[in-house]
């Protein structure tokens, strides 16, 4: 028997919970031994749940027993999660977390002390929901160079998204539609300005690397400033916008960003729509590689935190290479990063479109009737020369979104 | 050092070569060993090839040479693949292969050897060509009881469908032109008869429940019947017409089967096109996930082969466990599967269309003008309820396909 521990009996921590106990036949089966749950940490009591024998409020308890091999930490936030989980490795313990705030601020110490101490710290869960993603990427990919990898990876921002493409709503209606359903918070920051986007492209990065990326480091822009208009010309385009996390590695460079991109009908990620979440993967040998499903929700959250328990308890005596070293990945200036523009511009195309050419090069013009400005897609330069250019044109340009087919 | 023997040096088995030198850096810093190619089997002669040195025709250099750790089967076909791939395994070496006709029909034999004698025997390319879809079976959904797999798994057929959609062409026309491009077989029959299918949905199967499925037990129905009239009434109802290779499973049911399926735009595996692949797995926790790729080609399969060889670097003295066994899992017959049906029926609706409800119950009708016939879409039924209550328009009825959103 294994004895674990949950830490957080919130929505991930009480999921973990219940995947355990519904699927315990299939999970005695695979790993040949009963994975039971010791204590849940909970600052809060919760008088007459079936669990409540098992509430502990001190984390001390689990830290000291013996008989706890792996730690599941649920509990959201960087403290004292980070001190928790630790402790637990500290103590001889496996850890699983859900929490990619956790790992994109301190994956890389928690994961050298696993290795040191022949544990396992995993964090299936933290990216992508119940997609399997980190060990495909890992162990199935391990021997192939990772080019790109594309995602979308927050479900609040693509269900916003999907909402003003498909009824032509404003992003503040959108917004509090998705609020009303409970999707985005109250206060909606780390989702649409993509800080939690940011997370995860930053963790996904580092196992593809195998060095650390320091996720402050990594220029991120969120969708706030995407409008109905936007969309207008993307349904005339036939293209979708969406907020990508994005990491293009080429040699030992590694361009990481977050923002809104426009892309075309045949970019494998353009039918993602409403909460769900996809990570595209190009490898040198490979080609390309899509994985979609829900990237959040309560059991297909938890069911990724129950694979790497099942992981762990195959693997209890050694450690499970991620290839995620203690190394520095430096992230390429957004300047030195390549893209074509979709731009729109007040005036009229008549009137500008020779200026614009000029500076630009042959962009693709589109233009909506009865609209006092129009649009233009440009070839691809680098971000640098792009704002270069594209400074001439300041008091004109209403819009940039980066575009790829 | 880890020395390897491929057998084939077609597509695949040059694939492999190829990858493993094209990558050999990524490829030693992952295992912390160098994988050497030492002998290549093929009954040609490449003169001139680089690789020309390690040629060898005879099987036993091979399988006596102690040195020889890996073996890569890619000839394809049951024999003498059936045979090598056997021996290679009783002489002590880890086998692994990208045929999928091998593994369908002798998958659990190798395997029991396999975990006998503490080896692996990895087959990640025979299904799916480049996309990692066996390893995040096995190993990221251990815990999860599958309740669904469905998958588009063969390229030529799904071109072909492809072409159909978006064309208007017949199938026969589409078959010819996959042929011109070298995307089908000058004798088609495994891929548009649905058997290339088969096999993959079958070996799928076996790894999901873990126990063998005989796929001469597998409903196998392809796409010869599938007409451009059917793809006008798909267009018009926004649907589109795949070939599927469907497990469903419940308690220790298992129902299996291929045949073209009329779907709906919201169903995942709507947007998948052209030659790709993209196999949806439903679990009961984990709720849908889908993986989608290249599901053929030169270097996305060798790819796959290529990440086996990886795994087993770490594995070399002992088994990874498949959870596939020896106990054999019954297929239900296709009688007791439960679909809707999508029917042309000659005739005008206004004529016919009473005794089509009195006997479906309400099915929705679909017309197109000029047409001497009209269609409809039933509700939910068994297949052998369905036969039985078609049996009496059978002189009507000008096509019969399954339906699901």
């Amino acid at each position: 028997m294994i004895q674990v521990a949950v830490m957080g009996y919130g929505t991930i921590g009480s999921g973990v919970v219940e995947v355990l106990e519904t699927n315990k036949d299939k999970i005695t089966e695979k790993t040949g031994k009963e994975i039971a749950v010791k204590y849940i940490l909970d600052l809060r009591e919760f008088p007459g749940d079936p669990h409540e024998a098992q509430i502990v409020h001190d984390f001390e308890i689990i830290e000291k027993d013996e008989d706890v091999e792996i730690v599941v930490e649920a509990m959201g936030g960087v403290n004292p999660a980070y001190k928790f989980a630790k402790a637990c490795l500290l103590a001889g313990k496996h850890v699983v977390t859900s929490n990619k705030a956790l790992v994109a601020a301190h994956g890389t110490e928690l994961l050298a002390i696993a290795r040191e101490k022949n544990l396992n710290f995993l964090f299936e869960a933290s990216v992508g929901g119940g997609i399997p993603l980190l060990r495909p990427l890992t162990q199935s990919l391990a021997g192939e160079k990772i080019e790109e990898i594309s995602g979308i990876l927050n479900g609040t921002t693509n269900y916003i998204l999907t909402k003003m493409a498909r009824e032509g709503q404003t992003f503040e209606e959108a917004l509090k539609k998705a609020q009303e359903l409970g999707y985005a918070e109250r206060n909606p920051e780390a989702d649409v300005e993509g800080y939690d986007t940011c997370r995860k492209i930053t963790i996904l990065t580092s196992l593809a690397t195998g060095k650390e990326v320091n996720y402050e480091d990594v220029p991120t822009e969120g969708i706030t400033k995407i409008t109905d208009t936007d969309f207008k010309y993307a349904a005339k385009l036939g293209t979708s916008i969406k907020l990508f996390g994005t990491s293009r590695m080429e040699g030992n460079k590694a361009s990481v960003y977050v923002c809104p991109m426009m892309i075309g009908p045949d970019h494998p990620l353009f039918a993602v729509n409403d909460v769900y979440n996809a990570v595209m993967v190009r490898g040198n040998t490979l080609g390309t590689v899509m994985f979609y499903g829900s990237g959040a929700g309560k059991l297909p959250t938890a069911s990724a935190v129950v694979s790497d328990i099942v992981e762990i308890a195959g693997h209890m005596e050694d450690n499970i290479p991620t290839g995620w070293t203690n190394e520095k990945q430096p992230v390429a200036p957004m300047g030195e990063v390549t893209f074509s523009y979709f731009l729109r511009l007040a005036g009229k195309s008549a009137d500008k479109l020779a200026d614009v050419r000029a500076a630009f090069g042959e962009a693709e013009t589109i233009e909506l009737p009865e609209m006092d400005e129009f649009a233009v897609i440009t070839g691809e330069m680098t971000e640098a020369r792009f704002r270069k250019l594209a400074a001439a044109f300041e008091e004109d340009i209403r819009q940039t979104i980066r575009y790829t087919k």
